[in-house]
């Protein structure tokens, strides 16, 4: 990319935005933070599972698919980020981007750990984002 | 979703998930109609979006976006019955099979149309496997 | 989704399907039940493997493989029921629900055992739908 | 399918799968390219529905399901040139890299085309490789 | 992509690949921004290819591809930011939230037109997430 | 990767890009073995985090997530393989099919092992790989 075609785009970058995602321009238009939420639920009820059993085989199972799903946990709070939230939220929620990047990192960690409290502090950190998505609803 | 569904919706959210998730014997547990009608209010607004415009391509990615929503509907209706569903529940329900067949099946029609009344017709199936599938969690 | 459209939809349904699926109106109409029996005989050789082997990794191995497998013969099935019977067949064959819900747990079954006889038991329940499908295309 | 494919088709199930899969050293050792030839056949049929139609959104699905059908196509047989073909098959069958080569190449050449003879040579092509599997494995 | 940017990329992979991987606690470490970059090579080469045809089912591929590609530069560079980027990051660089999320719906607006200067501006963005990133590895 | 490979590909990258994508009839056109190099590095990575763990829950994420990795590095190696490489890179490079067909091998073997000299060994394949690629992109 040339300097030339940079400074455009960067200029069209600067001018665009304020109006570029208002009055939903998406394909469908539809998020929901449940998606993340029952994502997290089962991670939260893989933990349990595993901390409960002396099967080994089970025990790989429950941390295999507890892995998926807080991957999937991860991609249901980066779409909600990149897709739902606007130049707008972000000016009356400053805290948005701190919030989702550490949601997504707890949920990272979900896959390190079957400590449930870190699954729980996943959940807490959903049901604030679940707060603000439907206040912007509103 | 209208202010009715909406609020039968949030008042789901508030009463329900304390229980929700109790007895359970698979490694998670966790089950929720709700995947499912996320993903068929997406298709719904992919035919909106599709209807709604003359852009070509825009059209084409309608098209395309809403035969991947579609398909996680299917794949959600698919999970939820073979996996959620006991030999007990069926006896209380005996119409579950013919239920999540008919769809599942108007899961794939949405696929091939843009009459959002075959959406609709998709959602009003999904609302009917939501209610028996909480009844089940009483 | 309100009152009013529900039933309209409940209508579309009442009227609709008779004609819906006739002469075969999806894109490719190729369908074989060997899918799921090729994945479900890979089912049975991950717990071969697994039975027949000391190595903790290996075996995790065949855990996380036959997880995925299983998986895979899930929706195989799930994908002949839906999309490639229909009512005509159904009538004709009403034991069909039954027999693929059965088959799609004894599939989620082979996820929790390495007992090689659950996995027979699935290539017993594929075999079965196997010579229905092949009936049904005389 | 046409009735020669289809005869041969069922000559293979009928005689054989008894012996099929020995002699494997795999987590699970199951290979058939029956898995490649179905979604060929797929992408045969999409080609079909696509020239038999005038409805616009109808051609975009065929395309954009044949497109995937044949990335299929590509990875099973990638798969069985890679993973089960060993060495002393290759001293056998020294044609052996250059016809996976040039069937992966025509997998990919179906995506391009709704030319039903490019489909038609793929499937011939997947023939001969099958060929080829069914005599190793005596 | 220009002489120039071309130039800085492999200055960058000139001196950065001897110390590049080292000082990671994830279970890989190995992170690099070229995943995101490739791809969204990918996109802009797809733009071009749209706008060079005529042919409207060729066309309809290349968008199809196109919010294929876009769809993992977003997920690139989703996780780069939550997986890779630490505190201590943030810190030296703050501005880095507002740049993944700006490039991220960069990448998303890159589905919505075929305007090589939206895929270039993506570019740029990468490339300066690119530039930090392996400052940050010095 | 030894340090010999590693600066040869070094000194490849570093004279080839200014032509890198022309002459191409794809969609897009980009093709890079740095996709394959950086999932390979990842596998390496994953071997270490295991050979330096005693955490058994830690260790089966080590093998579950190399088993990710490695079967991407098969698959971008085999879109090159099938995709960038034509007829007349074959004339000039007869040993393409050969190299291909033992560095996708390898990477299959490094799912089966921890021995981080196998993931070496990979890595100097795809390096002669990556050097063969921009000596044809010259």
């Amino acid at each position: 990319m040339d300097i030339v075609s940079r400074l455009l785009a960067l200029a069209d970058r600067a001018s665009a935005p304020a109006v570029a995602h208002a009055h939903c321009d998406l394909p469908c238009g539809v998020y929901d933070p449940a998606q993340a939420r029952i994502e997290a639920e089962s991670v939260k009820g893989c933990m349990e599972k595993f901390n409960g059993s002396d099967d080994g085989t089970f025990k790989t199972r429950a941390v295999m698919i507890k892995e998926q799903r807080a991957e999937l946990v991860k991609h249901h709070l980066w779409v909600l980020w990149t897709d739902y939230f606007k130049p707008e939220h972000l000016e009356k929620y400053p805290q948005l981007h701190e919030l989702f990047w550490k949601a997504t990192k707890a949920a990272g960690d979900t896959k390190k750990t079957n400590d449930v409290a870190v699954a729980e502090d996943l959940l807490a950190q959903i049901a604030e984002i679940d707060r603000i998505f439907w206040e912007t609803k509103k």
